[in-house]
């Protein structure tokens, strides 16, 4: 009897899903627009459907264990998604809950970095790590931190916003409403956001003062970079010594074995690699020096986000994360 | 049979002894002075003969269960002393198993600000909190995580030195060597610099212009403040406004039930207390505003070391900490 998982990974624009062994194959996935579902409950109808349609293709050698869902503002302890913004279901949206009641098997939910968190130590680089640090790179900075080989979830289970520390007091302003957050400086927007800053301020001559803002993306400074574009460069380097500086304080709160970078910005290799490194010992305090490994993940990008998901449900049966209660 | 614990508090000035039972009442105490020896050996022969001496004053119906020490740098997986820069002491001193080998009874230890995190949770106001930041303010800033109901270790037993995160990239020069560190402006230490600071700044007229660097106190700024000296009060508030903003950043990661306040700058009250809060929401990334409280520690000042150390032993025998394991 082979155990399965189905790991839903519910973003702003696309739905990712999939069932997933224990050992990390991919038996089976698709996506689907979430924009498509205006309200909730036609969302559950769906998923329902679709993972019956998943139980229909297995043969009696497999048995599904349960489902995992990754979403923004995911919350593991009321298994609830609260006030997404990117998200047309407003309020609080107890998700796990309506799911199960439809399927009858147990569902987890959690943060989409959190999830991603699970699934490095799942199927990634941190097998075996007890303490690390995980950072998605994307539109925003998304992370989760395992301490004592738990996922620390807070006492109300919303821990690990770490794209919304201060960088500069009085900084760019945040989508959260507040200014200088971590992820207005390093995360895609956040690189773009430093290219328009740099293009003001200094006189380098760019190929990327052709693009208006709204045209420039991630890979095109990256490609820039890649050409010598010294601007270019000049934004990567900044990006990496804001969020080096900030890694050198969350070290300081969990001492981890490595910290691992995830998504769009991390596949930019040595260009944001090299100047989060050196400036993540720059501003380390010196018991931790050269002791915190910077990884790339190890999740196969293209199923990370059903693999982290899924991931949940071993994580739960295995019971190395915290017993679910509510505070 | 009443089972007992020796807490021990290593730190630059004095040693404290006691020795305490499970429900937190100190039977016996002392304090002797650090530097009184020179070599380790000898200070482990002088804790072995007041250990053996405690013993013989215990009748039967006690038992001695354990021994508890917190000491600065202190690495709970090693039992070490790892290159303390206020004791004699130098290079990594391996004083659990030196004193172990000694009196045959078990022998833990971690830094004094973890340690500190134990007893409130063992007999402070974090009793039945799985989720609490401890930060101990004197001539530095110590601090302790708990989250999942565990203490923070990390991946070297060296987590927990939120006192060397960055405030100001450029900032006030810091004993461990770095710059801006958050314990050169939350401290005694800290305090006493934002004062001078303001002397050469501002033009308000002020007590503490008739005292040198060498000869201002806390205590001085404390009594300045409560009768009205403008200067001090803002530098109350300056101080309360950088721990605000830093533990803003620190509930994005554990997202705690509480923080608790210990030590010296602690007992000034709404001097300290009031900018912090108030700060701390400001700064707070909006899912957590109004959610984490702000407490003063409830350990008792004159027993806090002693009862910290002791309850290293409680907490470890009940097995609430992390496996001790070498990683």
């Amino acid at each position: 009897m082979q155990k399965l998982a189905i790991g839903i990974d519910i973003g702003g624009t696309s739905v990712k899903y999939g069932v997933v062994s224990e050992s990390g194959e991919v038996k089976l996935k698709e996506s689907f627009p979430t924009k498509d579902y205006e309200k909730v409950h036609d969302f559950v109808d769906y998923l329902s459907e679709r993972i019956a349609h998943s139980l229909d293709g297995l043969n009696s050698e497999h048995e599904l264990t349960g489902v995992g869902i990754g979403a923004p503002n995911g919350n593991f302890y009321r298994g609830t998604i609260e006030h997404a913004p990117n998200l047309k279901w407003k309020g609080i949206i107890p998700l796990a809950d309506l799911l199960n009641k439809k399927i009858n098997i147990p569902v987890y939910l959690t943060n989409d970095a959190n999830a991603a968190a699970i699934g490095e130590m799942t199927y990634g680089g941190a097998k075996n790590m007890k303490n690390f640090i995980m950072i998605t790179l994307g539109t925003g900075l998304g992370s989760g931190f395992v301490a004592n080989g738990q996922l620390i979830l807070g006492h109300d289970g919303f821990a690990g916003e770490f794209g919304h520390t201060t960088v500069f007091h009085d900084g760019r302003e945040c989508g959260c409403g507040k200014k200088g957050c971590l992820e207005t400086y390093v995360s895609a927007t956040g690189l773009k956001r430093t290219v328009i800053k740099l293009l003001s301020k200094a006189k380098t001559d760019s190929i990327l003062r052709d693009y208006s803002y709204n045209n420039i993306t991630s890979e095109q400074i990256y490609k820039a970079a890649m050409n010598g574009d010294q601007l270019a460069i000049d934004a990567f380097n900044f990006t990496g010594k804001i969020l080096g500086m900030k890694l050198a304080d969350a070290v300081t709160i969990v001492s981890p074995e490595a910290i691992f970078l995830f998504g769009g910005l991390a596949n930019a290799g040595k260009l944001i690699f090299e100047p989060t490194k050196k400036y993540m010992e720059e501003y380390n305090f010196p018991i931790y020096k050269d002791k915190v490994k910077l990884f790339s993940s190890l999740l196969p990008e293209n199923d990370a986000a059903i693999l982290g998901a899924a991931a949940l449900v071993w994580n739960e049966n295995s019971r190395t994360i915290v017993d679910k209660q509510l505070h």
